[in-house]
């Protein structure tokens, strides 16, 4: 992911110097339950402790390991000849019994479960400036639209409470995938246990905080797992993409009722600079599509050949780092976001009043029912009273006092009972209860 | 999806007549728990109940229906204009308050769940199977492949095991999005309950048997909702395609250790009669890239626009049947060709002595090390004598036997112990242990 | 594709009767071929001629083809034994050489070759109706906007004149793709001509109208062409789902510079009777998210295994209708409603002074920097009275006349002038002529 | 793209030093085409052209650009601020009239080109080694395999006469996708020319070499426009699969008909000394993965909303390099391989035997037609035989010798005709003279 849309916290997670470092956890590990095992001197391991248990890798190391890898075009086979060049003689006991993917594949779990415990943090806080601006504006009342057109009154608190919601679903999906992800092996090269003993994958894991071993492996962890993640990012890109389209909506020059924060020295475009324009959320828009894109690439690795082939790596070299960095800037874009957005209650009030009252033809649609109306038939009343607001530019509540067939059967009290507006919020208390809790 | 693809039990399911007749039990269950609240007369509903509640329509009625919406171009209105044709005025109770994607989305959620209900138990169907011939094979000894290159022997049986252990997964997290998505709405046409009672919701998610209602809708449920059911239905084809791609290795003429149960009848092809082509295993390939390619128009549903827009309505409408069917089928060809499947044990022996016992190559890498050679030296000795295998097809042990360096260090009884299988099989138990319990 | 998003016309062409039809025509053409290269005998072909040649096949035929096939599980071959019982003995002659695939591939050429030609009427009808309301509308003045803020002038005409820019190079790719995939091939079991003569496949592809056999086929011709073609209409479906937002923005309620038509009969929401939703350009929406999972699944079909195997089979039976049915049904849609969208100019030029001529902030910098300001400051002249236009509602030209830095540099009418709307529209003659010609 | 998977070449023209003076060169031929207009005083130009003409931009000037986009927030903005510290007053005549897409588009479409460029060397490198390797192998007899089966012989020159000719069509695509690509727009804010003379576009196209400028133009140039290519770079990428594909297959330890080439010092496994894996095709096949799923991306990217809004920018600014970067990686990695690629035609031929002669059913199935036989019987002959074969493990053409209804019909020397080998060959000329021409 390009450094534009990456914070550092996500990218030492995927840098060469912890990959190694994890890389080192789990051989020392390995070596160490062999120690347990009778299987290697105490005395060995304890001097590759010493030499490696706090050693931080440093770029230098990387490159030697990179320049090691260009003569083996082996990246295991490169690290280990890196560490006996460190380590000396004792480090011949590492790696024993091991395949590469042992340790490949048990690191990758480490890092997509670090990698996961931060876009769970984003989430946290996308959820409580959610929470927050919901309880802010639980009774703003603003017009709730359904194909973009005026339907009936909501509050702002409720869209926000539905989006806060709705990341609670996308947190515990992402949390259970990680869990499932987070399962690592050291079974060898078919996963047999042929030449490593079942209780030094026990070890390993427990020592490394994963949630276990594979099952069954193979030479590798299934690739189901991993796919299952990058969809539940792809899903949780989705929510990100809903919502930061709500914003664009909001912030489009006829609606106006929401702003994104606007910094004072920001400009807005080279040609025009009066425009504040929702690229914020834009931007989130298009990270939404390269997510979804990720969880695609991962969806085919699942179907690998036999015991395993390496098709998967090149996808999740790229794929790892991309889409955690890009759903974590994300999260943590909108978050930001969403704590700043400027919220322009008066103006939510006058779009409201934007049709002369049409938002309440279902009232007047159910009050024609309740005084004995067939539906069918006060449907008509109430469609040809609105379109003469569109067509012929009258206040809805006033088109209906005049048409005949309606003032027949409703009083005016009863047409304007039909228009308060706390009909409509008379029920958010109940809403919010339930999603937030009493 | 077409009829070559489509089991009757679930086309069922996404039948006119079943739809209608669960937005009928709809609006039955929402005027029962109105008649309940006082606000619909009993007598009114007890005879709507005497007419619909056992109901089933027929063709004729879909015909009928379809031909009203031609005029309305609105379905529910059609729907509920054929209701009160068949119900008479007590129909007008019908829908009150209500908008149609209160009826739509819970009879989504209500069709959902009972297509989720019969993939699990295709999925239930091919665990059964892979268990019983993972047990059946359980020390059937085969090769081991990593990158369709020899690795080092497995059993077929650990294979089946990993294959099952799949499924767990697949199963967990297609039922949990089976829970996810079996939520519904009563909220009316903005979720604001304006029209009607939060009980009536509870009342009609309950009788439906639903998981909940949507905590704070919009006019519709949330599309995250169904985005995470069609990613799990897309996840479990990966793994279909995984399991049918093996398969379809297996039979390959040169590896031949497997065959899909070919019937008495069946041509394998117009030209070449000798054939038999792994082609239920092909067939499932190619539905797992459509079930793929489904969950991508599902994760584009998200983003609809404010309170809804209906750009989600024609991919449901179509992805709803296709992905569902096409899993369901896809899983039941998979059950029955797994629970047929020929396997030849004497041909994966063949195959395991290919390659004059290449395989055994880490096991001398490791006598070698125990003996105190260093491990980058042992592995010189070790892959020099692997490439006479190739080049001068010379067996492995052999070669080994009469390199200078290698019976320096080794005894033939060494060596010759290096390639014992049982060596790769002693902890066959106690995977399967993990894997299927004690 | 299910019968709502499907037209009659493209239907036709996946109609089992239409296929079976055109394998007769390519065994037939083969069968003549081998006439003329003295393999087959005259007479036995003139009888299959007067049996078959302008046979059409009923439902009881393909129902009898289908129950034959249920116990070859061989599609061609139940074709071939079909034929016999019709055909007699000559029937024996056909599909002499021949592999199934020759058969199939060479039909599916024929048939994806007859679903472009309606694609392409389809995109000509969009064409027709994108240029006669863009010269009907060539200058009707509106809001331009980027971001969904204002930003400055244009013309309705001028949006519609690049929509049938788009749509020509859309026609452009989607006819090439279309003679990409025009290609068959009769070249046997695995393509090398062991059994059917070179001028055989030459004579079949001329009378069916093909483009060409494929170079060097294998037992079928190549994926990627396919691949080509679906991918094309992908892109298309995006450019639908363009236009078809566009439409949904004019018509939002807030905006109303458009809408959709809007018959008699119909009803908007079953909740709001006063409702007009765009619910086509939302449907086109869906759609546009369903081709191009389509075009996925194509993709994926690419990398078939040696001389092929079938796993793209199924794909292309349910793509190949789907996607091509999806298409036609959505260019048809959308033509129409192109063809019937009501335009309100009269809105548009109210919303043109929406926020008291901001959208002329431009003009205002560079009369500026005309006078010698440097630009940087400039900007910083109008920022701050475009400012006061959000935050205390002053219009823009009445703030920038009452600021002293501004007023000393430019002089009321200067400051008019940059008002003038038909400023903007000065070359809408010059982008017309350069995309409908002179 | 990583680095892993990067060549300096392409990574170039995706440096920011790259963008930036394609930044500087966009503007600077608008300016001098203002200049021929008499809209910027030649002088100004002159001044412009001996600090900027042959400027190259340094890491330093990034980073300066970079540390006034932090205060700007506007990319374009720091830009011209930049240029106005290095370029003095002049500078205040740049970007006159226009709007930041007028340069970030204009832009792109170099970056594309040159992109596309260096893409299809890599193409046309790929097409060379097959093309070598395909004379080189002309009659080198293989078996063609259909689902993994054994089918006929076909020649190994013959696949890769295939390949080379699927790269031809890929070639055109991308080509075509380029020019359609190649396209900027100088039409200032919505594209109305308001600000800017439409002669100051021709200009800046001609002197940039682009073929040519967007018709009727938004802000921006056309979003069909790039999914067109990264849609053709994704066909490409199945291509590219497909033939990785066949490489993983013919290396596999049961067949070892060919493989990668493989370096000295190389390691296979840090396990299994000995084995020698396809890694190189794997690595492409993971990498098809990965330029598929940015299709995706940029096929979300054509419904932008209005005059333009900026969710493509994301998007592009990783799908732009990584697209490219991983194609022409991956293209330059195949031909490498397929220049090395190890060939065995012994193993080819030993192979060829490996089913005592079924491959040759189809002719001993036209040999009884032949004969006078009715196709379906001849077929239940052939069909026992070759069961027999499988079952019996006896030789095909042995068990047709003692059938007896075989016998009756055929003589020996009539069935063993059915088994020469150059019977498939015979065409091999033909099918090369057409593919590669005369």
């Amino acid at each position: 992911m390009i450094p534009r849309y990456t914070r550092p916290e996500m990218a030492r997670i995927w840098s060469p110097e912890r990959r190694y470092r994890i890389w080192l956890d789990v051989e020392l590990a390995a070596c160490e339950a062999m120690v347990r095992l009778g299987q290697v001197p105490a005395e060995d391991y304890g001097q590759l402790e010493r030499t490696f248990a706090r050693y931080e890798l440093t770029p230098a190391d990387v490159a030697r390991i990179d320049e090691i890898e260009r003569t083996t075009k082996h990246d295991v086979i490169a690290f280990l000849t890196f560490l006996e060049e460190r380590g000396g003689l004792p480090a011949r006991h590492l790696h024993k019994g091991m395949t590469s993917s042992d340790v490949l594949d048990t690191t990758l779990a480490v890092q997509l479960s670090e990698a996961t415990v931060l876009v769970l943090a984003g989430v946290d806080r996308v959820r409580a400036a959610l929470k927050k601006r919901a309880f802010e504006h639980k009774t703003t009342a603003m017009m709730g639209r359904s194909h973009g057109i005026h339907a009936e009154p909501i509050t702002f608190g409720l869209k926000l409470a539905g989006w806060w919601d709705a990341w609670g679903r996308r947190r515990e999906a992402i949390e259970r995938a990680g869990r499932t992800v987070a399962v690592g092996k050291i079974s060898g090269a078919v996963g047999t246990f042929a030449n490593v003993d079942p209780r030094v994958e026990a070890f390993v894991m427990e020592k490394l905080g994963l949630a276990g071993a594979e099952g069954a492996a193979t030479q590798i962890v299934n690739r189901d797992r991993h796919a299952e993640l990058f969809c539940a990012f792809a899903v949780a890109a989705g929510t990100l993409e809903q919502q930061a389209t709500e914003v664009r909506h909001l912030q489009r020059t006829e609606v106006r009722e929401a702003e994104e924060p606007f910094t004072a020295g920001q400009k807005g475009s080279s040609a025009m600079p009066h425009k504040r324009n929702p690229i914020l959320s834009e931007n989130l828009t298009g990270l939404a599509r390269l997510i979804r894109s990720y969880a695609l690439a991962s969806l085919e690795d699942v179907a690998l050949w036999h015991e395993r082939d390496i098709s998967h790596s090149s996808v999740e070299r790229v794929i790892g780092p991309d889409a955690t960095l890009a759903l974590d800037f994300g999260l943590n874009r909108f978050a930001g976001m969403m704590e700043g957005l400027r919220v322009y209650p008066e103006r939510m009030l006058q779009n409201l009043e934007l049709t002369g009252g049409l938002q309440e033809a279902q009232r007047v649609l159910l009050a024609l029912v309740g005084k004995g109306v067939p539906r069918q038939e006060a449907y008509v009343y109430v469609q040809r009273n609105a379109m003469k607001v569109w067509e012929e530019k009258v206040d809805f509540r006033t088109a209906l006092e005049r048409d005949p067939d309606v003032s027949r059967i409703l009083t005016g009290g009863e047409i304007g009972a039909c228009f308060a507006l706390d009909y409509h919020l008379k029920h958010v208390d109940t809403i919010f209860a339930r999603v937030f809790g009493a």
